[in-house]
């Protein structure tokens, strides 16, 4: 094991590279295009490994973070995020070197790119089954509509398919809940197919979420799958259900600095800018950014500290409470492993993790000036 | 005005410098030391600005940033942070050619540093007067006195005195609740200096947060004040009374993407990975991470739009709710300003700010694997 000095970001590679393997062979197993979402990791080492395993398309956040995968080699990208009319130039560059699919959810931003792209550009229409972050809700066929029109009277636009992302399958606590949602997502966007694909002939269906892509196996008029957050899971993917703890790639490892036995706390240098303010409410109603688990010779122990969690954060101070024989046995000086909430805010915190094996994976927030971010 | 294409925070670089040079003159009319927190904006560039208005000492929360910050020339620097072992040879580094100042709250801790350093290190130790992050209680004199017995046996480590941080200040809601927090912070520190001035003639107190240090006027007893959020104020602070909006002196300028009738909710290109998931609680219960201002031709608005605030964020995505009438004016590809709830976590996640004259500021983030960490 790596000598820990500071709070640092672990990640087991071995079960990274089982993440991304069971999501390859799942897709290939239920006919679907895998385009993996690069927003959780934002690495050209990780992507490295999705090549390896076969895939070709992928799926990023930003236009900027579609320019870093772009400098790597990646050539069929999709900016799943509405466009931002002040990026065309930079669409314009990418869309005349790769395959590029940008996302709109108003006729007005399809006119803008319509009357803007200089080179051909795939469209993809956002649209909302029920997570109501944004997209167009698939009964509002009339606005769907006049973005087709766009796309249609354009000879740069070609029309991919609608695209949907249910991250209400994170904030869930079972499997039957995730089929809920699954069902509902898959009779609603049946009927789009329906309505549209006589008249767009190859237009695809695009889902997004780890819950649905881990949990499901019904993938009925869905084309191409999404999920990112698998290639590392975390916390709150566990409590959804959609991997046990052992599948879990990253935790973080933080020095205790202090405890208080008035308050039967303990102090870790790792808070807010390492972890993200993003909590996890357990079943019982807790808040928590992280449970504690041991660190082991070459990694970390599947069996987390039973009761003992991370609950509060500050700019470097994490506060952890546990039972009395985790208090009295946990010394300043110790080494803990916390198994992150979210991993996706804090590996871009951490600008990326290290390997067990002290490899430092990259990332893009190390380098995202250079493109303009 | 610079032109925005993303996400971009902006400082005003005239308000972030009378904030500056407000805090130096209170400290100076107050006969106190200011030892500005530098965590706030962790930034070469900032950090001269204070140089210039005359400041000498400073404070930082980490063993890595007092290095960056020593490699700029400051050489009176104090850890506020309770010391982790693994740093002993970062902290003789520093302590061979800068004066440190390290923070314990715990006899082992003190042991450890006494047992391993170096060259002379001078020694806070951590008191907890309501705060109940970390530190020892006051009335802990027992502790207090074990660890004032490690300093007093080693020719290497000299007492500096006692460190307070009332962060719970920055929870309240009236100049009156701080004054409450900060009467009865001062009796219980007042009692810790009759107890120990006598044995350790030139030990200071030192206290940190920026709602005491703007709004009182008595600090008796205090020698050393540590605030730093003032630099930049920000929303929280706002609601705390600590400023008024005109002294906020960041805003975020993001860019609309989207807008939903449906839920009347205005989406921005601007989320979890600029502004923190950091929310303030308003008095009417509602959780924001923003208020809305309108951006102008060398800023922002002082004014800011009535009722219009960030309600939630994921990675990228920023969700907006307001009033009628700013729902229909708001559309994609205006750009807003946002007030941050939580300047020094955006500043962080923004890896520093830009000035509104488009001077771009650094930010210890960039360089900080340099730095081992």
């Amino acid at each position: 094991m790596i000598k820990i000095k500071r709070p640092t970001l672990l990640l087991d590679k071995q079960k990274c590279l089982s993440n991304i393997a069971f999501m390859v062979n799942k897709a290939r197993e239920k006919n679907l295009v895998l385009r993996p979402h690069f927003k959780s990791h934002q690495s050209h080492t990780i992507g490295s490994w999705y090549r390896n395993a076969g895939t070709e398309k992928i799926t990023v956040s930003s236009m900027v973070m579609a320019n870093f995968f772009a400098t790597d080699g990646w050539d069929d990208i999709a900016v799943a995020f509405p466009f931002n009319i002040h990026e065309i130039e930079e669409a314009n560059k990418l869309a005349s070197s790769i395959t590029l699919h940008l996302t709109v959810c108003s006729p007005e931003t399809a006119s803008f790119i319509a009357n803007n792209i200089t080179s051909p550009v795939n469209i993809y229409i956002k649209i909302d089954t029920g997570y109501h972050r944004t997209g167009l809700y698939p009964e509002n066929t009339q606005v769907i509509d006049a973005i087709l029109d766009v796309v249609n009277s354009s000879d740069k636009l070609k029309f991919t398919g609608f695209l949907v992302h249910s991250g209400e399958t994170s904030k869930v606590r079972s499997r039957e809940d995730v089929e809920k949602i699954h069902v509902d997502s898959l009779k609603k966007l049946s009927e789009l197919r329906r309505r549209y694909e006589n008249k767009w002939p190859g237009m695809i269906i695009s889902t997004g979420d780890t819950p649905t892509a881990v949990l499901m196996e019904d993938f009925t008029g869905i084309d191409e799958i999404r999920p990112g957050k698998f290639v590392f899971f975390d916390l709150t993917q566990h409590y959804v259900g959609a991997c046990s703890i052992s599948g879990i790639s990253i935790v973080m490892a933080c020095p205790v600095v202090a405890k208080h036995p008035e308050r039967k706390e303990i102090v870790i240098y790792g808070g807010a800018i390492h972890f993200s303010k993003d909590e996890l409410i357990l079943p019982d109603g807790k808040r928590v950014y992280g449970q504690v688990t041991e660190l082991t010779d070459n990694g970390w122990s599947d069996k987390p500290v039973k009761g003992a969690y991370l609950c509060d954060l500050s700019q470097e101070h994490g506060i952890i409470r546990g039972s009395d024989e985790f208090f009295e046995k946990t010394v300043p000086g110790m080494i803990l492993g916390i198994i992150p909430a979210r991993a996706c805010l804090s590996v871009n915190l951490m600008q990326g993790p290290v390997t067990t094996d002290n490899e430092k994976i990259d990332h893009f927030s190390t380098v995202k000036t250079q493109y303009g971010a």
